[in-house]
């Protein structure tokens, strides 16, 4: 496992449209500064206070710049949307990688989860608003997260490490178990160590989700 | 138990100030309507496009009889979410009662909640909306439901039915679990029922949550 991935995995995951995928590297470091500064700009200002204009101040690259990747400011921010789910699964996959069985697994998920939302306190706000402003992104972020949850579920109950019915209430119940966790652990209030969080929040599912 | 709750009981937790709470039955029943028409018109248009007269309209009551009671459109939000925030612990409060030991209270709260939820669908847009328009009603709303949780679970430890040392971390993911799994089961789709999904999601907690 690698442990880091680059800033470019992220967006090789396509954030834009296949036809406005940068097709260098300095088009690639540009398109990332745009979409970093975006979260800046709407997780400090949300999404109708947030501007192009504040976006790509941030980014220091011209207005040019920006429409050559993104029309509006509804289109960077449904890339953003997708971009933030894409980093979060790129920071949590590989790690989960290490684990020791599907139990394990969860646990580093959590823990990895916490410490990305604690660098990045802006994706509560972020995914939160696109609710309303992008419905589809907000569905899709919850969906993608469930079924890769669900997989991995599975996955155990084949090896024979969690129960042989688990299904998508369970990677319901998983998830939402992660996102308070990180809104309250990760987001509020740092009080609580991640691995602390995760190692008493995995206990429920290493008992409840035993095998039969 | 009683069961059923009425909607004085829920105005009863006084929305709004103390000078503002109506004295006579006529005038809690023009704030239950005004509430309610809230609810409608904030779940299916939102904070910024609803308007006070769509709520006073949807009400059937006069725009002098609104100022009784709210003096802006921000006002009345605020008053809903705290309303809706005790629709919840006032629905789910009592049916928890009847359960057997702490585990099965979780099991009734969980799926009484999926019941409250599939008759109020607009709940979720308008608490999730809170976090923008009310960021303190917002946390309140959340901080209580998990101060009730922590509580009950708390309950449940001194008299042996749960785990001696549950906290906070636990409580915040039961109510992780319950959030979302009235998104999928309660708001996205009603293909499973509340008390196949409550069943399921509490066989984790009867064993993730067993006394050591």
């Amino acid at each position: 496992m690698s442990g880091e991935r680059s800033a470019e995995d992220t967006v090789g995951a396509s954030p834009t449209s296949e036809a406005k995928t940068p097709r260098t590297e300095r088009g690639r470091r540009t398109l990332r500064a745009i979409l970093d500064a975006a979260a800046a700009e709407f997780g400090e200002k949300g999404f109708h206070e947030g501007s192009i204009s504040g976006i790509t101040s941030r980014a220091g690259v011209a207005l040019g710049s920006f429409y050559t990747y993104f029309d509006s400011k509804d289109e960077v921010f449904r890339a953003l949307v997708r971009d933030m789910s894409a980093q979060v699964r790129d920071h949590v996959g590989p790690r989960v990688q290490a684990a020791t069985d599907e139990i394990d697994a969860e646990r580093i998920g959590l823990e990895s989860f916490l410490t990305f939302v604690r660098e990045h306190k802006e994706i509560y706000r972020i995914i939160d608003e696109s609710e309303f402003v992008d419905p589809d992104s907000y569905r899709q972020h919850y969906a993608s997260s469930v079924e890769r949850i669900a997989k991995r579920l599975q996955a155990g109950a084949a090896r024979g490490e969690v129960r042989a019915d688990v299904g998508e209430v369970h990677a319901w119940a998983v998830m939402g178990m992660n996102v308070f966790l990180g809104l309250r652990y990760g987001v509020w209030d740092e009080d609580v160590s991640p691995e602390d969080v995760a190692a008493t929040a995995n206990e429920i599912l290493r008992k409840g989700l035993a095998p039969n």
